[in-house]
């Protein structure tokens, strides 16, 4: 019997993906170790967490010799950090891969070379350029920032030609820094994402297409398997693997899709695990977070499958009572350990069930419970269309 | 919006009981808080570690003013230990429960005043004791320390009557400050084992019934639910309902059984979490480890139904090959980062299944790819005997 030392995953910030990912990463035997510049960054309540910004190089330096990999919580870690790091130690996703996710505009040309759909886009760098895009893409449309968006933050809804001075006010400035991209707004039918992994030997694996519901651009609901996918989700998976292999992707990445008359069209790429995917913690046989954890220190990847139904409340600024979930069968409370505050994503809760009638059940009592029957009801009517 | 703050669990303990109970306590936004006397206990990986003995109450005074509620990784913490803190801080289970399952005669005692049958037991003090409790218990039989006894330590077995100098020569030292007890040697037909849970407000549930296997006093592998239980599953959940609400026990204990000609015998309690519910992890709908977080904190218990079947191999001394676990659908890798250790409990994997069919399968592939058929042979057995 030989001493043994454990392999130390990187993570780079420190939020709730960081903690889960920590939380998947222990009963593998793996460390993790965190670098955020909160000293109260939640994932530091499961693993050492190093405090420090994107540009403390010497922190980052200790910080590279202390891990074995690299990997990210957050996708606008500045590329540079990233490369800094990616030349002392393996980092997963690679920095050219968060590159192109990071730009709206990389990313949706990466899309077409993909033979993925998207909505009609144009590039914006001037006030003059906002008005030839919108004379292409036409409105209703949406400004956004090329990179450092999520969440709905930093985009303008431009409802008709009108709007285009105040979107111009409300995003010009930053057009320099950032870039701008104004992309066709989509009266889609439904919005899926599709969870996917790649390994470092190139097994790639998807997890069953997500519904999602959003509220204000923030994740509020997502249902999966998503029902009617039969034919969808060999596509979704086909164009997510042909992604992957493009940018040579290792670890967990989410492809967030628009379904339009039949159709895909790619909307975005997060390149990390992604709250889409939070279900799959109980839902599925391998969860996003243990995969990842897996396909960056090179382990075998684990099985995607659902084990039956899930629907996921997202609990945005603060928690509700947890007692209605504790006590609901087979639902499961993720309290993030943060402090409450308007917009912040807190927690969530899954629950799950062998089939549709069960989770009607039991999402509705505890919706009906928490006074957030509202939240719960487009994963409901969704389950009693296709029972 | 107001600030919150977390709830702090105390452990006493730092062993990969107190490390599963802090990767459980984490989603329910619980905090955990450890003491251990090494520092390199496994569960400092996962929650702060206060290193100190149980005698420094120095330490212990500041680790009760940090935490809201203490348990147990480690049923043989000084009685004194725990009433000191009780004094000062909410203990579950109390000392008093603790005290009981400590000691095998108190033990054995409580079970037959629960209604509970035992194999035929007598104290043993001095040189004389043990030949009086011989010609009583007769042999086959085994001498036990009171006290402080676990995994087979501090047992000597007596094959036949002239054995007894061999038993106190080995054991007889420790008659004065730990106790001895005589118990018969039972020819039983099967080991079992219930986990139950009681909550602060009485709520009392029990996991689906366990068989388990040991190999050199170690549990070795554990099947759940153990087949054939419809009739023991009542009256194993009942008497364990009894034991508990005669001790107003809180949290989760384990209650070692044998069967011999279908009927139950107690062999011993534990006052924790135990290595025989570690199945319930991914094969119940809350684990033990969940289960115990919220009962010692107050939360309303969770659901104990088993998902399918499961079957835990133990890694004893050091860990296998990890590829056939991480390769096979719905298995469950469980590194405890512990070094390697002749005898120590180093980690342990889950293999679930809807059915037998699946689950012999499985537990095949991954025992004939480790070269440890051996290991799950009794289970595959029982699984074919009962498809």
């Amino acid at each position: 019997m030989t001493a043994r030392r454990q392999p130390v995953l990187g993570i780079l910030g420190g939020g709730q993906l960081a903690r889960m990912l920590a939380l998947a990463a222990a009963p593998l035997g793996v460390k993790t170790l965190v670098v955020d510049s909160a000293a109260d960054a939640c994932a530091g309540q499961i693993a050492p967490l190093v405090v420090a910004d994107w540009t403390d190089y010497d922190a980052l330096e200790h910080f590279a010799r202390e891990v074995d990999v690299v990997t990210f919580d957050f996708e606008n870690v500045p590329a540079e950090t990233a490369h800094w790091l990616a030349k002392r130690v393996d980092v997963f996703p690679a920095p050219r891969a968060l590159a192109v996710a990071q730009d709206r505009l990389a990313e949706k040309t990466l899309f077409r070379e993909c033979g993925l759909l998207t909505p009609e886009f144009k590039a914006v760098d001037t006030r003059d350029d906002l008005d030839r895009a919108l004379a292409v893409v036409g409105a209703p449309a949406i400004l956004k920032t090329r990179r450092l968006g999520y969440d709905g933050k930093g985009q303008f809804r431009i409802k008709t030609l009108a709007d285009a001075d105040a979107a111009w006010a409300a995003l010009g400035s930053q057009a320099q820094a950032h870039g701008l991209i104004l992309e066709a707004f989509v009266p889609f039918d439904r919005e899926l994402s599709v969870i996917a992994v790649r390994s470092r030997d190139g097994d790639f694996r998807t997890w069953p297409l997500t519904q999602n519901w959003h509220t204000d651009g923030v994740l509020s609901l997502s249902l999966a398997p998503a029902s009617d996918i039969t034919a969808l989700q060999a596509r979704a998976t086909g164009l997510a693997r042909t992604l992957a292999e493009k940018l040579s992707y290792v670890g967990v990445f989410a492809l967030e899709l628009f379904v339009k008359d039949g159709e895909l069209l790619g909307n975005e790429m997060a390149p990390r695990v992604h709250n889409s995917g939070h279900w799959t913690i109980e839902g599925a046989l391998t969860s996003q977070f243990e995969n990842h954890v897996r396909a960056v220190l090179g382990l075998p990847l684990g099985d995607t499958s659902a084990r039956g139904l899930s629907a996921m409340f997202n609990w945005i600024g603060e928690l509700p009572d947890a007692a209605p979930v504790l006590e609901a069968i087979d639902a499961h409370w993720h309290d993030y350990g943060k402090q409450p505050r308007a917009g912040r994503k807190v927690g969530h809760a899954t629950v799950c069930a062998p089939d549709a009638g069960r989770l009607v059940e039991r999402l509705t009592g505890i919706a009906h419970a928490l006074g957030r029957d509202q939240q719960a009801d487009p994963a409901v009517d969704k389950l009693r269309e296709t029972r």
